[in-house]
C-alpha cells in the first residue's frame, strides 16, 4: 500500500494557526476489507471553519483530537477498491476526509461525484458543493428573500458570499457587498452584477451602506461577525433576516460577542439564525437541481484559488484570514486523473 | 364637559424615570362628534415598553413626543356616547389610550370587551390583553415547543414570564423560571407549577440552571437581557429557539448587548427573534380561544397588582425596574361602574 502523508493536530492553535499546531507526518495506508476502497485525495478544501475545528471551543462538529488527523473536505478518485459499486477511476465525495493523500472509506459512505458536462471538478467543491449549498440554504430557507428587497453579504467576494449575491440578484433583490479591497469590490459590481460594494479596509461600511441601501436592509447574510456585523444590524429593517453563516473575524479571537444593539432586533422584530450547511445535506439535491444549471450555463460565476501540494495545506490556510486568495480556496493534493 | 388629568412627558429620562420626567396637567375633554365616544378610564397598564416609549431610542412605535400624554394601555367605560354602537356604559378598549382620565375614540377605533362569567375586567388588563397575548405568540409562535423540552423563563413571575410559565407546562415541557427573590420563586414552584425556579438575586444563575436543566435548555423566552441571557444562551441546545420578548435590564440603561458568546447561536444553530405583541393583534382571537377557557376554568393562574390613583401612576411605574409588584401593574383611575 502506498505511502500516506497526513497533517496531524500537534496542540490547540491560540490565535492565528502556527507552524507548531500541526505536523506532516507519513504512515502506510491501511489494507482494505471488503467494501471499501482506498481513495486518492484529489482537492481539499480550506475553509473558515476549519479553524473552529482545530479549537475545542462549543462546536457543531466534535473537535478534532490532539494526533488525530485533520479534517477537511475532500474529493479524490478510487485507486483500489474492494466494493463493486466504486470501481478503480471513480470521482467520489468520502463526506468528511482530512488533510492526508489518501483516505479509505466505505462504499456506503462515499458518494459519486456527477459529471457534468463542461464543468470542471472543482465547482464540486466549491459552488456545487459544502460552498454553494451553505450560500444557497442560508439565503433561501432563513433569509427569504422577496424581489425588491435589499440585501447585504459580508465577506462578500468569498466563496459563499459572492454565491449569496449573485443568488440574491437572481431573485430581483438590490444587493451590496462588503468586502476587503477595491480589486474584489470591483469584481463584485463588475463581473458580478451586485448593486453596490463596501471595501471595510478603506471606507466606513455605515456610512456607505447607508448611502447604497438607504431604504435599510431586509436580510444581512452575516460572515464575518465583530464591528462589521453590527454596522449592517444597525440598518435593519423591521422584520429583516440575518442567517448567521459565519464569523470569521472572531475565529481567532477569544470572544465571538453578539450584536452591540441588541435591543434593534427587538425593537425591529429581526429574526437572526445560525445555521451549518451539514444540517441541509438531506436536502442537497434541491440545491444542486437550483445551482448546476446555473453554473452550467455561466449565470453563476465562480472562481478557485488552486494552492499546490498537501505540504502547502497549511500555509494556505492562512490566506483565508488575510483575504488573501481570490476564489474558493482549494489545494491540489494529487493530479485530477 | 369633566375636567381631565393628563400625565404629559415633559422631557426624556435618563436612566430611572424621575419626578420631572412627567407632569400631571388638567384640561377639559372636547366636545364630542357624530361617531365618537367618551370614555372614562378604569384601568391603566403599566408595562416595561413604557419606558421605551419616553426615550428617542429606535422602537417600535413612534416615541411619545414631549409635550404630549404619555402613551398607555387602558380600559374604560363609556361615560357619553355618539355613537349608536357603543351606548354609555359599555365596557371598551379604545386601542392605546393615555395616561389620562379620560379618553375620546370613534367607535371603529374603541373595542367591547367581552363579558366573561367569573373573570374580573383587571383579567382583560393582564392574562386576556396584551400580555396574555405576549405570552402566547412568543411561545407558540416563535418557541414552538415540544413534549418533552426544556424551557426557560426570564422575569418568570412578571405578568408575561408567569404566563408563559404555565403555558408551557400544560404543553407538557419541562419548565425553570427566573426570578428576584425567595417569595417568588416559591409562586413559581408551589402554585403554578414549574418545575424549578432561581433566583437571580441570591443565586448563581449559570450554576443553578446546569442543575435545574441537566439536558440543556431548548427554549430561552428571553425577558430581561444582560447577564442573566447570557448565563440561560450559554446553555442553550442545538436547534434551540429564543423570542425575545424584552430587555428590561437594560432600558435603563445606554446600551444593550447581544449574547456575550454569539458564536454559540452559530454552532448550535439557535433561533433568535425579536417580536412585539401589536404584530399580533391580527391573530387575537386564535389567542383568545385558547387562553378564555385557561382562565375561566382556573387553569391559568394569573394576579393583577392594582395601584389606586392615576396621580400615583409614575411612582408607580418605578416598580417595574425593581420588580416590587405582585402581579400585572395596574393604576385604577377610576372605580368600575
Amino acid at each position: 500500500m502506498p505511502i500516506n502523508r497526513q497533517w496531524v493536530l500537534r496542540r490547540r492553535p491560540e490565535g492565528e494557526v502556527g507552524p507548531d499546531d500541526l505536523e506532516l507526518v507519513e504512515t502506510l495506508t491501511p489494507e482494505l476489507n471488503d467494501g471499501e476502497v482506498l481513495i486518492r485525495t484529489l482537492y481539499l478544501s480550506l475553509d473558515p471553519t476549519n479553524r473552529i475545528w482545530m479549537s475545542d471551543q462549543v462546536q457543531y462538529l466534535p473537535p478534532v483530537k490532539i494526533g488525530d488527523v485533520m479534517r477537511g473536505g475532500v474529493i479524490g478518485v478510487v485507486e483500489r477498491s474492494r466494493a463493486a459499486s466504486l470501481p478503480e477511476g471513480t470521482i467520489v465525495n468520502p463526506g468528511l476526509g482530512g488533510w492526508q493523500d489518501y483516505i479509505v472509506a466505505s462504499e456506503g459512505v462515499a458518494r459519486r461525484v456527477p459529471h457534468l458536462s463542461g464543468v470542471p471538478l472543482t465547482a464540486h467543491m466549491s459552488v456545487l458543493g459544502a460552498t454553494g449549498m451553505t450560500a444557497y440554504f442560508g439565503l433561501m430557507d432563513i433569509g427569504r428573500p422577496q424581489p425588491g428587497e435589499t440585501v447585504v453579504v459580508s465577506a462578500a467576494a468569498g466563496a459563499v458570499g459572492s454565491i449569496v449575491g449573485q443568488l440574491a440578484k437572481l431573485k430581483g433583490c438590490r444587493v451590496i457587498g462588503i468586502a476587503g479591497g477595491p480589486q474584489k469590490c470591483r469584481w463584485l459590481t463588475h463581473d458580478l452584477g451586485f448593486d453596490g460594494a463596501i471595501d471595510y479596509k478603506s471606507q466606513d461600511v455605515a456610512a456607505e451602506l447607508a448611502r447604497l441601501a438607504p431604504n435599510g436592509v431586509d436580510i444581512n447574510f452575516e460572515n464575518v461577525g465583530g464591528k462589521v456585523m453590527d454596522a449592517v444590524v444597525g440598518q435593519m429593517n423591521t422584520f429583516s433576516r440575518m442567517p448567521l453563516c459565519g464569523m470569521i473575524s472572531t475565529y481567532n479571537s477569544e470572544t465571538a460577542p453578539g450584536p452591540s444593539d441588541f435591543g434593534r432586533v427587538l425593537m425591529h422584530r429581526i429574526l437572526i439564525k445560525g445555521f451549518i450547511v451539514i444540517d441541509y445535506l438531506p436536502r442537497a439535491a434541491e440545491a444542486l437541481a437550483e445551482l448546476a444549471p446555473l453554473v452550467a450555463s455561466h449565470q453563476l460565476k465562480w472562481k478557485a484559488h488552486v494552492v499546490d501540494g498537501l505540504e502547502n495545506a497549511l500555509d494556505a490556510m492562512g490566506r483565508l484570514f488575510t483575504g488573501d486568495h481570490d476564489g474558493k480556496l482549494l489545494v491540489r493534493v494529487s493530479p485530477e486523473p
